[in-house]
């Protein structure tokens, strides 16, 4: 699928036709979701289905993981999203013939995102095996203004003659996922199948109303899922409603003339608690079915519309000269808003709520590369990431207390808070998650200048991940502080001493807990019991802390002994032997120099102020030999060091890869959900790499500089409550304030204040080209080319 | 347990009484076996019973291996022993009470392993709850010159009155193993349990012969069990025989007048195959029981012995001055010779044939530990251990080449060749294994001169392990040889680059395999393709082997990076943490400094001739305050390299504490089976510790010097068809030949020669003693004091 089977557009993801080997795929991109909610983009009469999927956000069931050899500390209990009560599907007989794309002829088939009107739009032209005639149009939608609601109006038109017509609205628990197209088996990255993981408690009809209520075997957790219906058919529509344990049904009976329109509005509620009684839970969902149902179709949609104008106004990225970048980056920013907009204190997994990959767990990824994304632009979504973060505290001090160490240790993977990974060396070894929840938390602390969230949020996710660091790292015999047998970004090294992104992180999470006790003191006395000799170890950590370089090589190691390892054998490689992990064991990766995601490079982003100019660009030219992108995680930030070591073109490259993954399903697994963090960094690709920006505290940075390809860039972002507009052209940047009190900042390291009504306009300065740098024989990224609109 | 159970006598391991909570360990220590067949040391009745077990060496059940992640290259099928068809049983009924010591009154009960009958014998005088009073005398054998053969002699003697005796003597398969004792779970180190793992195929009955045929359901292997009878009984003894699938019984009926006697023989025969047909297993076994009955018991006890002598001729260690170390050197080398006897190809299992501890796997415990002995005391056995690596080379082959390697990768641990370890970094990164079976091959060669081994047996072993190295490590910019991503053998490190013991041996397998393909360079040639590029990439590999050494410290590292680790924090450990692994997660353990089992200091043993003395001074200082001696296979060697660095009364502790692992259950784990590495460690103790004796190839080199309470030491080897005795004393040592050519060696590292008749006495120089070393809190080993004889 590498060219996409959408069209270019502004502001929409159109596909034409329907092409049945990329059901899965399309399921993940026309998914939509607030954070809360996410139903995948099923067609809506159910079949045939890729990978069916309706999910609520924290609502998930656990299950024993097993190990072939059991030790101390290894999680035994994991917890895996469940696919809920369905309410998606609306079955269409004509003249009593199922309608099913697979049977008859589609005459037409268009399904639209609308990332404007935040709406899956389809239209459909059928002629049956008996050659009746149907248009069909549906519009779907999840409110992102009315967080348990969703909503689909549903249109039947008969075309050259009258047709009877039945549609049958259901809603359905425990259903089989889509058969056989499942991702293959075999990819560790997949879920495990739950089958039969809702215990109906109650079901309920009231007029068109249908209202089902279940609980996990395990968990425990209790939900509902309610349904309501509008329906404007002809004389003589019929209504029949029946319900059971695991399925509720409204079936409509109408005679439609020729010209005539069969319509039906869906009103979907979705409700659970991990607490809540079954009446409690039954009356929630009973009314926010309700007030969907009074607020209506048409006020939802334009609430749905206002709800992202505001989101655009202060987020959207434009980009001239590749409208297919363009479209990419508004994609991007759509789905990571319909991930975390409504999540209120539930995690923002690795997949949103688009599919069940990685078991519906969140990552690193959230922290790293989704929220600084967020902060900037949804602050509020970054914000109740974060204090989703705070929720599982607990947990985290009692992971770090059964490893013993003191303070938190954050899960590597997880739904509910515990860690849910059954591959310690890639998962419980990977401590640098914590440094990485550290700085997601300050940055948005400094980015919102929100005391309250510094003070409750920040501070104490500081304060204990700097006790983690503290108690895991040690000052050897001349003092230097080193984080022995930890696990780094880059997933085919594994349990190495001194990474050095992680300890630069280490460092900072130091640092900035010292600060933040230092803004609060009485608070971190009180509630965190945090002393001063504490606040001067951290210090002292920070301070000595090891970053190993290879004064030989001038490089920086990723990991101690890193650089003395046998290269990775790149040409015998076939390309079909990539990703490397599915075609090599662990050891074998380990003791070899080759990289699966950026590491070092994500430190030359993330923490760039610790290296010199020359320094990253020796790094990065090394590290590219060896990284082979077997993680969606790595071309963006990729993209930003090499458009920061002066690599354009590289950089477009690498941004092309980030931006289409999913559009393009470039790593061939969109089937099971989109690449959250991969999409977010497509944002940070321009304006991190492009726009140069870097927000280490203090004053944001930017350092603008266009690759060919592309010959304006602009981006609005939320700072302290500013709106600061950044367009870069070719020769010059030009910074505006759209609100708030005048903003220092700095344009390639020049400072400058900006006012409202004042933009500022600073010249780009040519630079040399640098020395090429190369990747692995075949890893390049593909050489990029602008791709225009469709019309 | 700590002062044991058993009496303290030069040619027996004698229990006085009867205490039930200890059943489960002297099942284990009264094992009976021949390393083909092996029964547990259970009561004549059955019950009560720690864990029974009847095992048939290399007859084993597959299990499928789970795991929580799935990875490239992880084993999915693990394989385990089978407790077979239990032959021991004969339970006794006497005036219609069944005789259970738990009822009624023991007024005596002893057992008694006699080392040179190759007998457990038991006397039992047991008063039942109605007060009629019994004896009962038993022996049990497992034959060492027939190997599919056990057998027992049971009387009963009404005491004081006449009595009503039924015996029912059985066969029973699937039998449940003991309530309630088996070893505590969650301990990895247990064996998974199986249940019902035979299918009955086939039951005879033929006099008072029963014979069970059954195979296992996954692996496919078919075993027989047959028992015949032999009953002197009063006039009127009836007998009934009965069987079924998965029992036979043979039940005797006797009237028996006070000062008479009941005497019953049973012959057991047992046999397995993985190919042969029910009639063809049947007709073996059906020969096998045959043949012993025709033996007879007083045959098989007579040529019992006699094997039993010619074992001791050669093998006897004498020890003076300590009867229990001299009790306990016998009972360890008895229960190696039956660990390996007659496994004839197949494994010697870490718990030989004792229990199923490690689910009945052997490790690289065999070649390092237990064959060192054997090839000296019973070289058949030695042999036909390699022989059987041999037998698994082509599933070497197959696992080198699924981890993307050349040569052959033994499986960290097997029962009939394939990987069964579920966590890799303790196992398929142990690469040293390999190298440990090369060297083992080397020695038995060299210490038999038998050029058909040699050519056999050793070359492929060589060749193919040499080929592992050759592509597991590399070259690095400055030609040095890394072997990166590797663990060695203490499991408290992992995978970890530049491992000295490794390393040591793996240039040790390189070299030796390109002097085995010189010896026999057609052959190498012809049905190993070895080419004279690749010998010679051997040698240079050898040649420039990377062995670390801390310059500033003056120590070896036991692996790039370990010295710079933290320090385990051993002050605030408690007593009950150990052993760690068992109470701390690996991550922190591998990060620290703090070492299971002597890995650096095994090097110092047998790649003693890479290190100076003041070295091998200092690193043994080092490593002694880090070692917390969690494995079994830690304190022999610990003895051994205290006595060369002149710590003799650390290295009298160490050696009592191997040799008492078993004996004193001073691990609390006798229960599941010995520790064969362990008891044959307590051999090299004396004879490579006290007797100072290493063979790196060449001569035999010794440094003979006793501890304070040690005041002679004499041992006798084979060695080139040859018999050497050596006898230590205080001030000097005394060596003879017993036959054979006359043997060049070295006593403190000046050359004798020493002929037939022609013994050789040389003086033994005292030295100053050295520095004390100390190891960690609470882990120096228990002082050792002599303990006399109990009569």
């Amino acid at each position: 699928m590498s060219d996409g089977n959408f069209d270019v557009e502004p502001w929409c993801v159109r596909e034409r036709g329907l092409d049945l080997d990329d059901l899965s795929q399309t399921e993940s991109v026309f998914a939509l979701a607030n954070g809360h909610l996410g139903l995948r983009g099923t067609l809506d009469e159910g079949e045939p289905t890729g990978l069916g999927g309706t999910y609520l956000n924290g609502f998930h069931e656990r299950r024993p993981l097993p190990h072939a050899e059991s030790a101390y500390g290894q999680p035994e209990v994991g917890e895996t999203t469940v696919n809920v009560t369905d309410g998606k599907i609306i079955r269409l007989l004509v003249d009593d013939e199922l309608f099913d794309v697979r049977y008859g002829e589609l005459l037409r088939h268009e399904r639209t995102l609308d990332l404007r009107a935040g709406t899956l739009h389809r239209e459909v032209h059928w002629r049956s095996p008996s050659k009746r005639e149907v248009r069909v149009r549906s519009t779907r939608m999840v409110s992102l203004p009315q967080r348990g609601v969703a909503a689909i109006h549903y249109e039947v038109e008969p075309v050259g003659t009258h047709a009877r017509v039945v549609v049958q609205s259901e809603l359905i628990a425990n259903e089989t996922l889509g058969g056989g197209q499942a991702p293959a088996g075999g990819d560790p990255r997949t879920a495990a199948a739950l089958d039969d993981a809702l215990i109906a408690d109650d079901h309920h009809i009231k007029g068109e109303l249908v209202l089902l209520i279940h609980h996990t075997r395990r968990s425990g957790l209790r939900m509902a899922a309610a349904m309501d219906h509008v329906i404007e058919g002809p004389e003589g529509t019929d209504v029949t409603v029946e319900a059971a344990d695991d399925v509720g049904r409204v079936m409509i009976t109408a005679d439609v003339p020729q010209g005539q329109t069969l319509r039906i509005t869906k009103f979907l509620a979705y409700g659970w608690s991990a607490r809540r009684s079954v009446s409690s839970v039954r009356a929630q969902v009973r009314g926010t079915v309700a007030e969907a149902r009074h607020t209506g179709w048409d006020k939802l949609c334009e609430l749905q519309r206002e709800y992202l104008d505001r989101f655009w106004d202060g987020a959207d990225v434009q980009v001239d000269g590749d409208d297919q970048l363009q479209q990419a980056v508004r994609f991007a920013l759509f789905h990571v808003l319909q991930a975390g907009a409504r999540g209120e204190r539930r995690a923002i997994a690795a997949k949103g709520l688009t599919g069940s990959g990685y078991d519906g767990h969140a990552f690193w990824d959230t922290e790293s590369f989704v929220l600084p994304v967020l902060s900037y632009t949804a602050p509020f979504a970054a914000g109740d990431a974060l204090r989703w973060r705070l929720s599982t505290l607990e947990a985290a001090r009692e992971r770090a207390s059964q490893l013993g160490l003191r303070g938190a240790a954050f899960p590597w993977r997880t739904i509910a808070g515990g860690e849910c990974s059954g591959y310690w060396p890639a998962s419980t070894a990977a401590f640098h998650v914590n440094a990485d929840i550290a700085d997601a938390a300050t940055r948005h602390a400094r980015a919102t200048a929100d005391e309250g969230f510094d003070r409750e949020v920040a501070l104490p996710l500081l304060v204990e991940t700097a006790r983690l660091w503290a108690s895991l790292g040690h000052h050897d015999a001349l003092d230097e502080f080193h984080v022995a047998g930890v696990t780094g970004p880059d997933e085919y090294s594994a349990v190495a001493d001194d990474n050095v992104y992680t300890n630069l992180m280490a460092k900072r999470n130091l640092e900035h807990a010292a600060d933040a006790v230092q803004r609060f003191a009485q608070v971190a006395a009180d509630e965190l019991d945090v002393h001063d000799d504490e606040v001067a170890a951290w210090r002292h950590a920070a301070e000595r802390m090891c970053i190993p370089f290879h004064k030989r090589l001038q490089v920086h190691p990723q990991a101690q002994g890193f650089l003395t390892h046998a290269f990775w054998d790149f040409e015998d490689t076939e390309p079909d032997q990539y990703p490397l992990m599915l075609h090599f064991p662990y050891f074998d990766l380990y003791r070899r120099q080759v990289v699966k995601q950026a590491d070092l490079v994500l430190a030359l982003f993330t923490c760039g102020h610790a290296f010199t100019p020359e320094q990253k660009a020796r790094d990065f030219a090394y590290y590219e030999a060896l990284t082979v992108r077997d993680s969606s995680l790595s071309a963006c930030t990729q993209a930003i060091v090499a458009a920061e070591t002066g690599h354009l073109e590289l950089a477009y490259d690498y941004l092309g890869e980030a931006a289409l993954m999913d559009l393009h399903d470039l790593e061939h697994n969109t089937a099971s959900g989109l690449h959250i963090a991969s999409l977010a960094g497509s944002w940070l690709a321009l304006v991190a790499g492009f726009g140069g920006m870097r927000d280490y505290g203090g004053e944001l940075h930017f350092a603008p500089r266009l690759p060919p390809a592309i010959n304006r860039l602009a981006f609005r972002l939320n700072y302290c409550e500013r709106r600061l507009g950044v367009e870069v052209e070719r020769e010059q940047a030009t910074y505006s304030l759209g609100a708030g009190e005048p903003l220092t900042l700095e344009h390639h390291g020049v400072q400058l204040t900006v006012a409202v009504d004042d933009p500022q306009t600073r010249p780009i300065e040519p630079i040399e080209p640098p020395e090429p740098v190369s990747q692995p024989p075949g890893r390049a990224p593909r050489r990029r080319t602008p791709v225009p609109a469709t019309r």
